[in-house]
């Protein structure tokens, strides 16, 4: 049989794994150091005690045949769709219904198949950095065109972001058909205004294009100017999928649970220029290829609507983000030009001296024994920087911290 | 944005759905109709005692951060692996290692989501009749082709199952590239022997294709002389990749965990001719698009390897066979013939007169208060037909057995 040719076009190597082979091997070399993990984004706090409590029940649900759950549906549970959008949209004044919104296995399941519902030729616009998995889904199914030599790709529209514009991506002066926003940030931190959103979503009625709005981190934003959904802008609900996760937000990267919200009024074209809605050929998507997020996982998220739920993902919250400002004082004091941060788990920080992200890497590690993430590894414009994430523990984040500021080397 | 014109060929609905809303449509006429459900495949018996424990283990896990788990493998952790490979096929005398079985969310989502690596001009093979996410998974990527008036699709072959076959689908005297078989199979219960997988595996040998073997209720099979796996004729693991589940041999319809097994042998060509390794790919498209399945549940599927595990398996699938034995007699002796329902939880059943398959559906609804699926849903040539499952309690199958042979109209 013959294989899908697009997937040869990928580099061999994702840039997760080559930081991990690159510790590896000095981990191999230098097996004493203590190297403090400030790359990967996983979270080190453990899931909230009313969670637990509530994944025990659902356990215990399926131990009984009077109260299994066998297949679910494959949108989620009412009881949780309803959760979320009384407390996470309608609570908030932004008009979204619970039958507008998806149910998943996660974000990033999501962020690639929603590449099924729109044509093999749309235009798909990123974020220079952005998250690895924008492009490399992009270019499984064909839409990435040519490799360059610079590691872009000839078919995707690439919004810079520097430091100029404050990482935030800006409106480009040509047409896309797809464009995959995040904020805040997964790697810069940066974190979109209103102002920017508005500009956003009158280019996408403009020119009809579809925004794809990833909002994993909007917990992390606690500066009431700043909008935590893209349907705070009016009229996106005409031109906006937003993804949302609570992998970062209550400790769910190992569960696996997150949405996506499709709104009613939202819809593409066919080739007879009819117009379509687009939640109608996501559900379709997901009753043929998906059979719905597990029960347990989705009590323990529901849980995290309650009282006791809310507390803990503020508390969770505010440590990371304690952890983050610990994290830019001590950058900041030892003289790096540091961005993100705020109202986000993520600090991105720029070479003293014009180094390369891989040259900044090796010297994170080898001088302080601290892994971060290569900021090039998000995109050409990245460049020049690294990643720290504000995830791990508050004892190693001073501790890597404490290195750096006391210019220790290992 | 333009939509994927190919959602708009599929049609509205979907078969489940559309006996779903048959049904309630039925129940609201008749809200005192005691309607016995044997037609949706979901299993009706508890999780093992021993899947409990130690999803409560897991869960407990998860509320300490020495022992939590975050980011797990996205091909899903060695524990699960292991024992997979070991008892599933080592154990057996096949030639599996654990880096070639994939865990995932289930199967569904393995065989929406395999169309991803292979060419999108690929000729698919299915089974007539076969599983609906079979061509509609298909035709969402543009391998349908055109819908044709008898409800089939140009570009797809048709393998013709019926009494004169066994149902048991034949090489065709046509090329495909991909070949998707199930066996036992999910509507006929027919199950395929070792000489037919034989000709199978030489087909995709000669033809160079790809076979994709559902085997979901491979642990249904007790006659020794039968296949449980394609892995047991020689040559397969250079043609076939083969996907099961945990959800009817151990109730995890609704906890989610299944796995694909693509062989390090398995290669598909390239544009150029060149060999590529399918499990390099399938692996890339995880990695990129998925990010394994949760940690509870596969700490649950593990369970199912230990003795007692294995016991309440065994003892699972002893009750849902006997169910459709006790379907098979009590049809057989209304005078219905009667296929399938031995090594299979599924009953295929043909109209005595030659009545359509929802003429059949709605009989049974109306003069037995009995919801089967009509075979016709699989396709074509499943007209004629309506399947029974043994996933329902044995009270209520007795219960609706007893109307049948009592001749019972309600």
């Amino acid at each position: 049989m013959r294989i899908n040719d697009n997937f040869e076009k990928l580099p061999e190597s994702y840039l997760f794994s080559e930081v991990a082979r690159r510790l590896n091997e000095y981990k191999a070399a230098h097996p004493e150091a203590d190297v403090v993990r400030m790359d990967i984004g996983d979270v080190t706090l453990p899931i909230a005690g009313c969670v637990v409590s509530a994944m025990h029940r659902a356990v215990e649900d399926m131990a009984d045949a009077t109260t299994f759950h066998g297949y679910g549906p494959e949108q989620g549970y009412s009881f949780l769709r309803d959760a979320i959008a009384a407390a996470d949209y309608q609570s908030r004044g932004i008009g979204i219904d619970a039958d507008e919104i998806f149910i998943s296995d996660g974000a990033k399941s999501d962020l690639g198949n929603l590449g099924d519902i729109y044509s093999s030729d749309s235009i798909v616009a990123v974020a220079d950095p952005g998250y690895p998995v924008y492009v490399d889904s992009a270019v499984m199914s064909g839409r990435g065109g040519d490799r360059l030599p610079d590691g872009r790709w000839s078919r995707i529209v690439y919004l810079e972001c520097n430091a100029e514009n404050g990482f935030r991506p800006a409106v480009p002066d040509v047409h896309a058909d797809i464009v995959i926003l995040c904020s805040p940030s997964n790697h810069t931190g940066a974190v979109m205004t209103r102002e920017d959103l508005r500009e956003w979503v009158d280019y996408a009625l403009r020119e009809k294009s579809l925004i794809i709005f990833d909002s994993a981190y909007e917990a992390f934003v606690r500066n009431p100017s700043l909008p935590r959904s893209i349907y705070e802008i009016e009229g996106a609900e005409k031109v906006a999928i937003e993804i949302r996760s609570f992998s970062k937000t209550a400790g769910f990267t190992g569960l696996r649970c997150g949405y996506t919200v499709v709104p009613k009024a939202l819809t593409g074209t066919d080739a007879s220029g009819r117009e379509v809605s687009l939640g109608k050929l996501w559900n379709r998507r997901q009753c043929t290829k998906f059979n719905g997020a597990g029960y347990v996982v989705q009590r323990g998220a529901e849980a995290l609507y309650s009282s006791e739920g809310r507390e803990s993902v503020r508390n969770n919250i505010d440590y990371y983000l304690e952890n983050a400002g610990i994290i830019r004082r001590s950058l900041s004091q030892a003289g790096y030009a540091v961005f993100g941060g705020e109202d986000s788990p993520y600090v991105w920080i720029k070479g003293k001296n014009g180094e390369s992200s891989w040259q900044l890497f090796g010297d994170m590690l080898e001088k302080y024994n601290i892994s971060c993430t290569p900021g090039v590894g998000f995109g050409v414009s990245g460049d020049g920087y690294i990643r720290l994430t504000g995830f791990n523990s508050r004892e190693n984040t001073l501790k890597a911290m404490k290195r750096i500021c006391d210019g220790r080397e290992k």
